[in-house]
């Protein structure tokens, strides 16, 4: 199973992840640009993630909802910068809940042998922002989404 | 005559600049937001400015073009991230020159006994893209807006 690794270096304001797939990049970056892909697999189990934008493109905006149990959404919103692609995809990210703290996040995607790591940056605009968003509890977000990104990976290669 | 502090850390890819002008806050935003203004300030005196594009509102894009003598363009553009107003800026800037290279700056405005000190800080995807602006010259751009800024200040509030 897959499990990323997450890095924060002491007054670097920056979160780096490394994760690496069993499945061809093409098929990793549907995974991460697809709706109804995004919403088998991003963010923690207990939570009812919806897409409700995705304009891959440069320029466009994409915004997500995590839905509790109790009802309570949690938004998320940001813009594409330049042409996503399975070579790299650059996006702000602004969590409703904090406006005004924004990060800016860099993935790419290398394969290696049919499998593909995937690494992305996030760039904070000061420490205590990228402190808050690893005190936020994002590890297990993280986390949880590996395990259903891998199941999911497994399911559409046998598919 | 104002001039700018630019501080740039080792190992950490950021770039923030101070500068303290001899007017009122509500005046320098709009110096930063108004095109009319931007254009007879913003960089070297040896280019020429142009506003394409600023939408100075949450989501919206802005675009500047610097021109030379030759008649090279040299083209910048970026997003505005949440409602720009006199307590802060938040946007992203790509040179056209480098594309994929984003680096998102905060800007704030605090007035103290009618001058306000303008803060920014560009928070760069990588130590190299940080390295890469510095090494472009930018000082030497800077020092000229800081100038340049300081007389339209001065010629706003004569008139």
């Amino acid at each position: 199973m897959a499990k990323t690794q997450i890095t924060a270096e002491p007054g670097i304001p920056q979160i780096v992840m490394t994760c690496e797939f069993d499945a061809p990049r093409d098929l990793v970056f549907r995974a991460y640009t697809d709706p109804d892909l995004l919403q088998q697999w991003l963010g923690p189990r207990d939570l009812t993630m919806t897409v409700i934008q995705n304009d891959v493109r440069d320029g466009g905006k994409w915004r997500f909802v995590h839905t509790d149990a109790g009802g309570h959404e949690h938004g998320f919103h940001g813009i594409f910068h330049g042409t996503p692609s399975p070579d790299g995809i650059v996006r702000t990210f602004e969590y409703e809940g904090a406006p005004g703290h924004v990060s800016m996040e860099t993935l790419t995607l290398a394969e290696r042998g049919g499998r593909t790591l995937v690494r992305t940056v996030s760039s904070f605009q000061a420490v205590e922002d990228r402190d808050a968003m690893i005190a936020s509890g994002m590890e297990r977000g993280v986390h949880d989404s590996d395990e259903r990104l891998t199941e999911l990976l497994a399911r559409l290669q046998a598919g």
